[in-house]
């Protein structure tokens, strides 16, 4: 069935899901109104000084853990002249470039907040929803939508998990969530005990150090920890490639694993420094740290096992250690989604676990007109996928796309849900686990958008060996079919101008001439060592040139494997 | 000549230096008087609020760069629960520790400043000193001293090169030297740029970048970055042993360096990141900094180079970039050495050079009753060889050992200044520099306490081994001797636990059963090279089986040369 001719789609939350919806909204010719609670976009990335509640909250310091490349919106690159890693301000800023350039913000009611979602009585035919929301003014005010695109993310509600913590009610000193921990000043010289080490435990650890008497970081599995800066100082993500995306289908997992834990633990020992988890390192959501080692051997962070109970002042973990006179705990301890002003029988959500056809549509509606849109945790960036989900749902809604009957769709998810729960530790954070480059893939099958490599590799091989061994950068999936954007093939082709772009600050010098070593005895033994090691170091050089040479696209494990 | 019975001996400086000679004066039998003018010991390590004139200064957060198994005293190991890279706090600790252990805080005169050093009249004959100091009521004090140590360290006058920065009195933001920066806290949200990428440049710039808006970091130079976490987290400076030393004097300097610019390359590309200088990496004190590489692609630290000019408050650099609004400039431009109670015809400094025999002995001096302990700029930690020198020292003062005649210490001088001018860049800062392990063993050689390492490998092949190829720790120089401690050989067969110990805070999974890759026709492929991995891995599982094994003692540069 197609909308009636002027479709109007409600966007819930104006956050980087909500905009993008929008955008994709125009390109399809549907009418978006957005509806955002508070008075700006953006978001989980804008930070404010006092955390407001039921809106996410993120600390001063926060950088983003996935390069510039792999997280911009596909047909608006990140400019070049931006950190490859950017602060939370200058995402911001990002995000306001791509609202002004594509005109977005006139579509958003601001201050406004969306009271309830529900299917009109007529909605087997039309697929109409009424929502009602509450307006600045604090009026309510209702509409009749065509569709709905539920962009509210997964960083709303803390997860406070106090009962797991006996004793916390006596607790003398200070505690709170790591939503509600904005900067370091006012724990100067204070013992601070932090729970979890995910990504913002890791980070609030490491800041809290620097300042903090003690940080105590507590944890109960332990973890494998990633680096933002990769080999030779490339950003992490972008050293992978589809190339490495097929060996992870053709190879073992366990083998996989085994591979990644032998790089982590050259970096740093995670048994040596008491991290090492049972589980494996794909078992689990990376976290990314590059300053946690060099916190955990000058000892001002300690790693700690889970927590037994609190008691007055003292923290007493699971081993039998007590520390006293504990000043701040924060309980990093992640979060919770819900949809409040959706009934149950639309969509429910039980131990964080929400049935959505890829991630997007539930499976039981009679029309697909709702779609939740950035409900996923990537092992990559999420701004890309939300866009590439709000470029599908809104040609589902249309009609130009075709969802699968129900019990397919069923089928689908218990499929993908079985996957999950075989790879990743049991635990309320791996509900929503995606892999980037696949589930990519897998939606832009849906509507023909992606890249076909091996007419690429025929037609504009340059272009084609970039697909394949470059990043998987989102402009690949503008390269054809709806959506279609004149500037992707550049934009493929210059990624590694703009990777170097914002460290050329600074002219360093020329190559030096190449220098053979002086005549030795043992060191006519090691020419070939050294030879290697020069040419290698002599790609290098010019960061230009180095990042634009085909070598660099292939990451080293790779090469290995492949004995290029 | 022998000193009287009761030589007394001046110790100028309570820092780490004049601890240890408190100590050796003890040892030999002479009576230590030392004048420290602040109220406590601990000189540059005593972080204090407000920075003192004629004191030398730190920053809060200041974490030693060298390992607590490099950086002890040689008799008294670092206890096995300290980290292993130690915030000044806890060098405090250690130098309390070790004051109250030998009883040496009673020899020392607080608030006691030294006005003059003198030779007496019969100084030919008598080798005596004049010294006159002013005690806490401010009263001039005169002693007559046999013997005078002079441990005033080299970072109490800072380097303010002003009249290189044309424009800086007009300046309109604030600007300090180093020395006077404590926290970040006041420059939150501010423009700052920071002069100088040595230790401290390196650190507050990273620590700034934490809280300030945007950081400079401002190279006339560049910079080879070091990291304290080396290779499996093991700390860096127990990755070199005494086999590499040899293998230093062997092979070509340029090849040496190639190998290690090779290996901090692939940490992170220097050139890409602004900060390749011109010069080799060993040609230049280093600068250690785990945490720069990250700060710089996350764009908060900017690499700028040298400064033109200042104007207003704006900073114009040297390829005519303008930066504007900066608040405030920190010259982390190092400091200057100088003795103002000494006159100069007993020791002259200029362009921060003093001329010294083997760095302690002035070599004009009729009598050698005078001795400069610290007044190196080690590759490697200060306090073990401040020890070393002043147990030289005090041996020379009694008569035991003999310095050779002026014309031949003079030559010797000659020499090391050629040698230290062909391989540093030249520089206020490259004129004290020392290799940990040589200087060591050159000052060990004085007075018969460098290990006979054959011996040791004929006799207790398990100690021989380990001073051969484990971490050239100061424990190896109480082997044999005068001052040989009967618990050297168990300090050094245990360095690997002591460092360990204070990581092992969380128990963590044994290590797992090896399994085997799934049958593939790829990975079968792969099978020898998994193997090799795990095989590897397994050494680490278990830290203390890990760091006690051999393999760990051999760096992984040398055990690819010798294709061990």
């Amino acid at each position: 069935m197609l909308l009636p001719l002027d479709p109007k789609v409600a966007v819930i939350g104006g956050g980087s899901s909500g905009l993008t919806c929008i955008k994709c909204c125009l390109d399809e010719g549907l009418e978006p109104v957005c509806f955002e609670s508070s008075d700006d976009i953006g978001g989980l990335w804008r930070f404010k000084e006092d955390p407001e509640s039921d809106r996410a909250s993120i600390y001063h310091s926060l950088i983003i853990n996935t390069s510039k490349e792999m997280m911009c919106f596909s047909d608006y690159p990140i400019p070049a002249h931006f950190p490859n890693y950017m602060h939370n301000s200058l995402i911001m800023d990002y995000f306001r470039m791509y609202a002004e350039h594509f005109q977005l913000t006139r579509y958003i009611h601001f201050q406004t907040t969306v009271c309830s979602v529900k299917q009109r009585p007529d909605f087997s035919y039309s697929g109409q929803w009424d929502v009602v929301v509450k307006n600045k003014e604090g009026r309510e005010e209702k509409y009749i939508f065509d569709a709905v695109m539920i962009c509210i993310g997964h960083h709303v509600y803390p997860n406070l998990p106090l009962k797991d913590f006996p004793g916390i009610e006596t607790f003398k000193g200070d505690w709170m969530h790591s939503r509600d921990y904005k900067i370091p000043e006012q724990w100067r010289n204070k013992r601070v005990v932090v729970i979890g080490i995910g990504n913002s435990g890791g980070d609030i650890a490491v800041e809290l150090s620097r300042a903090a008497q003690q940080v105590f970081l507590s944890t109960r599995r332990g973890a494998w920890i990633l680096n933002r800066v990769g080999k030779n100082g490339i950003p992490l993500d972008l050293l992978f490639n589809r190339v490495m995306y097929l060996l992870g289908y053709v190879l073992p997992f366990g083998f996989l694993c085994s591979l990644w834990e032998c790089a982590v633990n050259k970096r740093f020992n995670h048994t040596l420094y008491s991290l090492k988890p049972k589980h494996r390192l794909m078992s689990q959501h990376p976290t990314v740290s590059d300053e946690l080692p060099n916190r955990i051997i000058s000892g001002t962070v300690l790693v700690k096992p889970n927590i037994c109970r609190f008691q007055d002042s003292s923290v007493v973990f699971e081993d039998g250690t007590v520390e006293d006179d504990i000043d701040l705990v924060v309980f990093a301890t992640g979060y919770r989604f819900a949809f409040p002003f959706l009934s149950s029988p639309v969509l429910s959500v039980s131990e964080n676990r929400a049935s959505l056809y890829k991630h997007v549509f539930p499976p039981d509606l009679e029309r697909h007109t709702l779609a939740i849109i950035g409900l996923v945790q990537p092992l990559g960036a999420i701004m890309p996928i939300s866009e590439m989900q709000a470029r599908w749902a809104t040609r589902v809604f249309k009609g130009l796309n075709k969802l699968p009957s129900t019990d397919r769709m069923w089928k689908d998810i218990k499929s993908v849900t079985e996957e999950m729960s075989k790879r990743y530790v049991p635990s309320a954070r791996h509900t929503i686990q995606v892999d980037f480059t696949p589930y990519m893939d897998e939606l832009a099958n849906q509507f023909g958008v992606r890249p076909n490599i091996l007419k690429l590799l025929l037609t504009d091989p340059r272009l084609g060996f970039s697909v394949l061994f470059g990043p998987c950068t989102p402009y690949q999936f503008r390269l054809r079919g709806p959506g279609k954007w004149a500037g992707a093939r550049n934009a493929i082709l210059t990624v590694w101008d703009r990777v170097s772009k914002p460290m050329m600050t600074r002219v360093v010098p020329e190559p030096r001439p190449s220098r053979l070593p002086k005549l030795l005895v043992l060191s006519t033994l090691l020419v070939a060592a050294i030879y290697a090691g020069k040419r290698h170091s002599k790609l290098l050089e010019s960061p230009m040139a180095a990042l634009n040479n085909w070598r660099m696209y292939v990451p080293a494990a790779v090469l290995r494997v492949l004995k290029i």
